[in-house]
């Protein structure tokens, strides 16, 4: 085995790739993105730290390449919504089953989100990779809210397609974080609230 | 110093547990929540280990302490707020504030907030402490969402009171993750979508 096999090699190195990944995830949302060091992945993937290195430099691009793979099935998610009101759902859903330990899907992890999005206060690699992230998200959602608009019938201006979708994600990133620092909080009230809201919105 | 003395041990003991929550408050600020240990916090505070665990018993009674006591803070701030709108500057403010170094207010730090909130989908210690939190927390906006609405000669009853409150409450939360991961995002633009915002929502 001294001799290179490219393409055996080649897909045992995507498979080895695919392995540490999936092992991140899990150790990201079992112990949060800080609490799950190089040698936790390496451990969970059964491979040693020096192989995680020879794919990923550090833990930014571990996650960087997890949030970027979930952005396909992200999109996948929103284009089968009718509006902005079935995301709210949707994503109370997913909250409320992390929550049971029932498991998020693989779309949305909500705390490894929020653990992400603080770490960007502190890491510029961090920071630098969330921030292009979002202008993908901007696009991803403006098309729901265009969307939605064009189903009640209106078209939205430039500018107002711009500032209802700050709002839309000023909302939902509010709903992640309410639902899961609140669990006791009345779910059909926090839905009429959302949903009346929503609509007052013109979202 | 065999004797036991009271006063001064008692204002030293008081001394001693003012200073590791200090030293607990600027190591998790620094490292996140997860990142900062007992170890760091004790290095910092200039303190053994098995000092800081005859003060508290974890982390999480650490934080609780930390969080419980913003609780005054945050009212000071709340009391001298004319509406809500001056709640969103307020937090945007703070938030860049943060993002450019030149340090959060004493009564809220984001990245902290984010990660606590985070951690409460797996320690349910952390989640007790948040959930009994948010009861405070959704009275004390409660009011601030009476008085803005009063400010415009509105009463709300019992149940817009409190549609409204969680709406505020979502969005605010919001307001912290979106303009963390996206400090590109014009401000102005967001903060004008904010205000219109909070003018639909009659907020």
């Amino acid at each position: 085995m001294s001799a290179p096999v490219p393409a055996r090699s080649g897909s045992r190195a995507e498979a080895q790739r695919a392995r540490i990944l999936e092992a991140a995830r899990r150790c990201f949302s079992e112990r949060g993105f800080h609490g799950a060091g190089m040698a936790a992945i390496a451990e969970t993937a059964g491979v040693s730290q020096g192989l995680i290195y020879r794919y990923f430099a550090s833990k930014a691009e571990i996650i960087r390449e997890i949030t970027d793979s979930q952005r396909e099935g992200r999109n996948e998610v929103l284009g089968r919504l009718a509006d902005c009101g079935e995301l709210v759902d949707l994503l109370l859903e997913a909250i409320d089953a992390r929550r049971r330990g029932s498991g998020a899907p693989v779309e949305f992890d909500p705390a490894l989100f929020l653990e992400v999005s603080a770490e960007a206060t502190r890491d510029p690699d961090i920071a630098a990779m969330v921030s292009s992230q979002e202008q993908d998200m901007q696009a991803d959602f403006a098309a729901l809210v265009a969307r939605t608009a064009a189903a009640k019938g209106r078209t939205l201006d430039p500018r107002a397609l711009q500032q209802r979708t700050m709002l839309l994600r000023c909302l939902i990133d509010g709903v992640v974080v309410y639902a899961i620092r609140d669990p006791a909080a009345d779910r059909a009230e926090l839905r009429a609230a959302l949903q009346d809201g929503l609509v007052a919105l013109g979202l």
